[in-house]
């Protein structure tokens, strides 16, 4: 095996891109160590070049234009730290690849939209895409699938995949206060962004979960095909309920692959208190992988962040070094499966529903009528009472039924005239 | 990269090596797929040629003795599942090795006391020896260290390393029942082995720690310096105290690199409840490790069991045939360091101490004077009072101190007449 020095070019520097320098600076001898030759960088790319971001940047190029950097500088490794799905970052991965380079990259909206064809690309030139950083950061969880688990058929996965979101809901369970506050909180100490909507809607979680999803599965990465619903329409008053009933209320991913199709799905879930998954706390994320033959296998840390993103980056820059180049999503790109969405709506599952009804006589044997209609049915019904003549919060659980059942009658349901509000209906996830 | 198929010979039939071509019989499409090419057994050896193992032999070079096979048999890889620290799997690796075939292997104990020859030796050859199974089955935490984890320089990581330990602690709390019950229990459930030595007087954790910290530091495996104690000695009224105080007792292992060296430590601790690790419960199996830049990383699973341990050979399998070939303690060989043994009862500490004292005048006089002539002071007392006469407990926890401090402390202690039974004195590890 070569011992030469491993040359990169960095793309991006934004926090995760300077981190990434800072740890090459600072760790330069048990990597080059355990790399069995130095990882040595050659080249920088980022917009604004006289942006002070903490760490010396003398020693390498400068190019202004990361595209032209993949194709023109002579490195091994381009590490693309731009992000977004599409522009610069991917004019740098694909100039990268044609001009046979590897590729590292930490972007994870790029390689859920974009991932089949960049595999293809990469097979094609007979380049290695790592992309460690772009699933919970620091966790090694990429890499647990592709290789670790490789034995096993994978059943389904799911996780907790956004730490910004787990923050929330942890603080809403925490402190009772509702959404909107702990979201603004969130922001003032930088766990939320000025715009949360890629976090709180559920999308950079989907992100993932469809990388996850592809892995797992050998399969085309396929971010359109997650149902994706994020956490702003969970109230404190749910968060209350669940905790009463026994289950905390968490963002999951789940991927299943059944015999018709692939399920992709983001959106918050009710969890039982005692099951790993709900008891991940705060930024943390976790991953929980079904294999056939290991049994269900447990990840958790720290999924976002400079530093632990930088810690990922670099343990794919090692591995190349070490020539470790495992297919990009499991198997060739050639061989990757595009599966038939499964009509999930058409899936048995049980479901929370709480509904602001009017006190008066006959609300609940409407409320029956219509159930019965649909041919659904409750496993338990609570009432909360509140102050005499004010709406009442009703809460049912409903045995598992197909999805499409379930929201068909409470559609109908909300028609009803002593119901005020939308009913909240959430999964109850048996994990 | 080559397509041919990857010839492998398998030494050793028990429920492992039955599991592990069971597991490439029926998942072979998929192990095909993600490996880029066949995986085919083409010899096995074991003692018993009758035995009906559960799986078709027939197709397969049966061989009677296991290091002629590695030596003679033409083939790629050697799969070692004899166990035991040294005869015929030693003798079987070294032939395999010498013969210019790579190795897989379960086995702790041949590692954990010849990892560095061993390591030293497929250096020499070129060749890569995978042992994945050998920690913690199917949980992929070798892999987490080695590759994932590789950017970081690790400050220290913990386990709950021995699922028969974890088994027998959690049933102890759960029931309220003593040791030697529960462990009769686990015997008649086959969670414990009939002679449960190994297990219980943490044999077994201290080998996979020692692979572990060698791993994670770069050092030559020195089991022999890990400072090991099992859970016999546990009562069922530590562990009633040690809930009502907050805390959980588990058998950690427990590998820290500080300036005056390695310390290596398997021993029952004292855990908070709210910590990850005070969570796994039964024969699961859980590691945290503490790198640099990611912060804490755990994963946790299925840490024994035919399949479970299968899925991680056969792992192994597939990065070979995916020719993914890391150094197998992280660093070349030649580079591995061999630590001094920390002087860990220097090491500063909290202590929980359970006393039987008979209850007359002067005595906590007497154990507050013999306290402080060795400099050590009480963080907390307790006393629980029983029928009047009798004997009472009394439970200390003791503020951070030198290890041998506290230790001569309550050997003067335990001379004290009133003092009727030797101390529980247990460590309360902050993780």
């Amino acid at each position: 095996m070569t011992t030469a020095p491993l040359r990169i070019a960095i793309a991006g520097l934004g926090t995760v891109g300077a981190a990434v320098v800072g740890l090459l600076q600072r760790n330069t001898d048990t990597i080059t160590a355990r790399a069995g030759r130095p990882i040595d960088i050659v080249a920088v790319s980022a917009r604004n070049r006289s942006l002070d971001r903490g760490v010396p940047l003398d020693g390498y190029a400068w190019c202004d234009d990361a595209p032209d950097m993949a194709r023109d500088v002579d490195c091994d490794i381009v590490v693309e730290l731009i992000g977004g799905s599409n522009g610069p970052a991917l004019a740098t991965v694909n100039a990268a690849l044609q001009a046979g380079r590897d590729v590292v990259t930490a972007n994870k909206a790029l390689l859920a939209v974009h991932g089949a064809e960049i595999a293809a690309l990469a097979d094609a030139q007979s380049r290695t895409v790592a992309y460690e950083a772009a699933v919970a950061a620091a966790i090694p969880v990429i890499k647990a699938v592709r290789e670790g688990l490789a034995a096993n058929p994978i059943d389904g996965l799911r996780g907790i995949l956004n730490g910004t979101c787990n923050f929330i809901l942890t603080e809403m369970e925490r402190t009772g206060r509702p959404f909107a506050e702990v979201l603004a909180e969130a922001q003032a100490l930088g766990f939320a962004e000025a715009d949360p909507t890629f976090d709180v809607d559920g999308i950079d979680a989907a992100h993932k979960l469809a990388l996850l999803a592809a892995l797992a599965f050998g399969a085309e990465p396929d971010f359109d095909g997650v149902i994706t619903e994020g956490i702003r329409n969970i109230s404190a008053e749910d968060m209350r309920i669940a905790d009463n009933l026994g289950y905390r209320i968490k963002l999951l991913g789940i991927a299943t692959l059944a015999d018709d199709g692939l399920e992709q799905r983001v959106q918050p879930c009710l969890v039982r208190k005692d099951a790993a998954i709900a008891n991940i706390e705060g930024s943390t994320n976790a991953v929980v992988v079904d294999g056939r033959y290991s049994d269900p296998v447990l990840l958790a840390g720290r999924g976002a962040g400079a530093d632990p993103t930088a810690s990922a980056v670099v343990a794919d820059l090692i591995d190349i070094a070490r020539d470790i180049r495992p297919p990009m999503f499991g198997v060739k790109a050639a061989d990757l499966t595009r599966f038939e969405r499964a009509p999930s709506d058409k899936h048995e599952r049980a479901f929370y529903v709480r509904l602001q009804v009017l006190d008066r006589p006959g609300v609940f044997a409407d409320l029956a009528a219509t159930l019965r209609d649909h041919d659904v049915s409750m496993e338990s019904v609570l009432q909360k009472s509140r102050a005499p003549g004010e709406p009442v919060s009703v809460i049912l659980t409903m045995h598992e039924a197909p999805e499409s059942a379930v929201r068909a009658a409470f559609d109908a349901v909300e028609a009803l005239d002593a119901v005020i509000e939308p009913p909240a209906v959430l999964r109850i996830e048996p994990c």
